[in-house]
């Protein structure tokens, strides 16, 4: 490969360029084929080391960066709070000094703060991944969700996307404005006021407080995770009245277009924000997501941790 | 290897054939071999991604199945609920689904309720493994007992087993008594009126309430685990109660053959259903059934998970 | 290499001769240079398996243990409480058997007991490692301290340490004592009397209870992370109070040579035990400690699985 990723790290979209963007799906298209193998097993990354420190749970996004890694050959270390100094009060630098000084290649971090994984990306030599911070962002997860939209569509610039649902809490929605923005698509927010946050206009992104008229024509509709722990806390009545007002089913998705793309970061609230015919039905990717979860990480792990080649 | 397990997933012993049993055992024997070697790996499952999915806690079994993956050279994932999107309410179905989506070639399940494997391996294209569910099956445990009884005697066909406890709510038993049954042993269980099931007849299994007419002229005495937080629950008076009736000491042990096999499968509660002296004597074959434990899981790994060849 | 370490377990340095800590040290100098490679990877202990047992929560010792194995090609076991039988009230012994049965070729232990690691080696034919046991000893973090120091001053014979803060409760201090002794170095302890044993005069060390004097002419003051766990347990008045008494600042540090080595086990209590500015200033070598962890573990492990060769 003669282009490598120019940066030691991937805090998130918001500072990817469309280039960078285009090589880390681009890679990723070769990475897929490797799942498909009888044997999934190329030796690109051997002798790398690769440290998955998840401050929250996650089972599929550590999932996914354990089998990219796995995969290619890489040793993978899982450090998730609970069985960790962490429980000691150690402070977010000094365990990432502490890592340092182990001679990771790639440090794959998940935390509740925002802000977490940049610290620790300026006092770490090795290359430091966003697996998600608080409600800032979740590059990989909207990375993978433009390589699903490009493998279905073969393209993203001109395609329109509507994100509907906690929008101020969400990662996932604010990773995939960048990143959609930057690729030449149009994005539509939609969700209850109280979960919109008031910037997006400064985002070249459109609000809507009505599900309806904010689905119409668009290419792609991506709900989102409603937090069933917020409710109570004022931002929406209940799960019901929510999912009566912002929920994806059956008869509201015929006011879509008869083509439009439906997808979701998981894990889904069946019956909350998206309907189990919907989920299941035959324009969901939810699972194409998934499954191009592994190859996005495993093209992101590659082109950070600088190893070789691909083949064989 | 020029017959194969004609399934995809090993879910109970109650519908495998005699000859499925025979593969599994024998398959285990040249297994058994490769845990005595100085370098214990081999590359039968290189490239190969097995998830061990545990929604309760587990050592022996999950180390196993782990250790046999690792020394066939498979990818070994381990989920456990309380670091995975499980505290996050996600059903079976939708982390059936994601897992699936991710390619692995075995899951692993451990789950408290019955059925709970089928489900998965309804979704699956994936082999799926009963590790536990509920008070259903334990498969791999059922086989290997009588791997460990073949090596043993040399032969199955015949022998005659007592299994004490509490049947009603033990997996163990359930899959040892079809395993049994079908290898043509002869099986007594035995235990309070409260613990044992009304349909032990239809099994063709002898029901007895006391222990020493149990345990006389058998070639086997295999104890159960009681569940100690089942105490209070009204199925027995006391712990000491229990032990008093039914644990296996030095004493009661002379009703039995004096060449009778004690097994149990562990974690053995000393002093209440087996007396130290027993646990450790000369004929327990506790121990042996953890080793084999080993060899019986990278056989059933190797069948399902079709690798290619067992040697080197 | 022509010789080894003539024991299967490493369960304390009180009993390691000087020769064969020299030989650790040595072993441990040529596999630091592995961690300096592109691909950390040598198939030293390929087909060996390696089970980290840890009873007590932990990051940098099972990380550190476990990345030491992975990197020479063992196959490593995770094993945490909360998530095994251990839950199950299973006897320390019978988890040691079960273990066993499994043919581990090193079983690494950290558990609250002292002597818990003794008991697993005298009923394990695999190597046993002590990770900590209470506050009896921990003998791998002693040797990495050794290791640090003489990589920075040359030798250690001769040299004088300082050791500060709860010594009574310090497996870190009881091996550091027992070790720097055996390779002639003078020990002067240094706490509250709460905090002190009484045995100390016994091991050759001399006994502070101010700070000031005890640094005085040191070539290394190792300050110990106080247990905030212990606040109004009487053993001191407040961190406050301890700190203003025995905590590491710039100010207290004019009373050492300019030269000073300044070390900490981790995890530290910034502004408790240490100042920010001692921890990260020139003369600290808590990571470097860390660092030299993993070659001191990659020694252990091979030295006691017997491993072939570390070339490659």
């Amino acid at each position: 490969m003669a282009v490598g990723l120019k940066r030691k790290d991937l805090l998130g979209t918001r500072d990817l360029s469309p280039e960078e963007i285009g090589l880390i799906l681009d890679t990723a298209t070769s990475m897929k084929e490797i799942a498909s193998r009888d044997i999934k097993k190329v030796p690109t990354l051997r002798g790398k080391t690769i440290i998955n420190l998840f401050y929250e749970p996650s089972t599929r996004t550590r999932t996914s960066f354990e089998i990219a890694g796995k995969w290619m050959s890489a040793d993978v270390i899982n450090i998730s709070t609970g069985s960790s100094s962490v429980v000691k009060g150690e402070t977010l630098k000094d365990t990432g000094l502490t890592l340092q000084a182990m001679h990771p290649d790639v440090v794959v971090i998940r935390h509740a703060a925002a802000g977490a994984p940049q610290i620790l990306a300026g006092l770490l030599k090795a290359s430091v991944i966003n697996a998600g911070d608080g409600a800032h962002e979740h590059p990989t997860q909207a990375l993978l969700d433009l390589f699903t939209i490009r493998e279905k569509r073969g393209t993203l610039s001109g395609l329109k996307a509507a994100i509907v649902g906690d929008i101020l809490h969400s990662r996932v929605a604010r990773s995939n404005i960048f990143a959609m923005r930057k690729m030449g698509m149009q994005v539509r927010v939609c969700g209850p006021a109280t979960m919109l946050p008031r910037y997006m206009d400064r985002l070249g992104v459109e609000v809507f407080h009505r599900i309806e008229p904010a689905i119409a024509d668009m290419d792609i509709i991506m709900m989102l995770r409603i937090q069933l722990e917020r409710q109570g806390g004022g931002l929406f009545p209940t799960l019901r009245e929510y999912s009566k007002l912002f929920g994806l089913n059956l008869d509201r998705l015929k006011a879509a277009k008869q083509d439009v793309l439906i997808m979701h970061p998981g894990p889904i609230n069946r019956g909350v924000e998206i309907s189990p015919e919907v989920a299941d039905g035959p324009y969901s990717l939810i699972l194409n997501q998934v499954e191009n979860g592994v190859a996005v990480r495993m093209a992101v792990l590659y082109l950070l941790a600088g190893g070789q080649t691909t083949t064989n």
